[in-house]
């Protein structure tokens, strides 16, 4: 089994790193070297033909993609420790704030990367008046997301799941990129600081 | 069981509709009006924070927002027919592709939506030079998407799953909104004959 990914703060590889390390399953990444724009060749494409990064190659040549699909073929292959749920309810539950971290959280932070921040200026056209109304709907998002976190300890309840591992990955990644978590926002600081803090955060 | 939701062409609403229709359950929608706003109501709200349909209400008071979430709890429930997958790598190809048609097609329909159809400008700031964008970048998914069905029953390989039903949604939309798919897809063509022939995809 290979996994295709790259040592960099972009947060779907590091979902994969964060994942893995919680399941205690070592499996190192074969380096895919973006600046060289590895993913884009023939041979990275007929294994995903997005050309993204991470990308798990299975020992009969199959291939998947999605770090959230990735994901849940080690949950179904190693169940334990539990990342997505193991009830009916409980599984609906991660996936849906598994969703709301992606749509709510991580879809304004990747918008003002993508049209606002100079780094991609110099790679793609941007739309910046675009861009930069998602640092408002961060914000928006931040302070929704604080209300959500009053007294429940993890994103999708009592316990820690892949919904904290997609909110972490994100929002490490925005701080990286000049949108920091507002002080105000204590139940997310006080999340942040509590999964921070689990060795599985520094994969 | 109450499923909050609303008769429009909306995407999210229907794909639990067409879900539902594929699996037998029969569980009409409890009507939340969106032009009078229901769905932002403080008594909404207490079922979903975001005010967004489709929400799943159970008969212990618990709820479950997102579509595929939604439609996830009733997988579980009710596993048969399967709609996401069976074994370990069905499940992750299932969702690889029910995300890449989130991210890949619905994405940019929903963006043009946004950001740039007369219908929305009455309602919300929009960055039309952003929308318009989308109208490419939605060909281009087409382009990519009708490559990945040569040879391919359906989305997500030889089986009918939920990967189908977010991609019909999508595409009926965004025909709905002007922007139907292209004659020159030949393979998208044939898929979207198809899986229309089926009941469900009247609900």
């Amino acid at each position: 089994m290979k996994l295709y990914g790259a040592p960099t703060p972009a947060p779907n590889p590091r979902r994969v790193r964060i994942f893995l390390a919680e399941k205690g399953i070592d499996l190192p990444e074969t380096r895919i070297d973006m600046m060289k724009r590895e993913n884009k060749s023939p041979e990275f494409r007929a294994k995903n033909s997005l050309g993204q990064i991470p990308t798990l190659e299975l020992d009969d040549g199959q291939t998947i993609s999605e770090t959230v699909a990735i994901c849940r073929y080690f949950e179904e292959i190693q169940p334990e420790p539990s990342l997505f749920g193991r009830t009916a309810i409980e599984k609906a539950t991660v996936d849906m704030w598994v969703r709301r971290a992606e749509f709510q959280l991580m879809m304004p932070v990747g918008n003002y990367w993508r049209h606002f921040h100079p780094y991609t200026a110099a790679l793609l056209k941007q739309f910046k008046d675009f861009g930069e109304s998602n640092v408002e709907a961060y914000s928006n998002a931040q302070k929704w997301l604080d209300g959500e976190l009053e007294g429940k300890p993890f994103i999708a309840g009592e316990a820690y799941s892949m919904a904290d591992i997609c909110a972490l990955s994100t929002v490490d990644f925005a701080e990286w990129i000049g949108l920091p978590i507002k002080p105000e926002f204590a139940n997310l600081n006080r999340w942040k600081t509590e999964v921070s803090a689990r060795p599985s955060a520094a994969a």
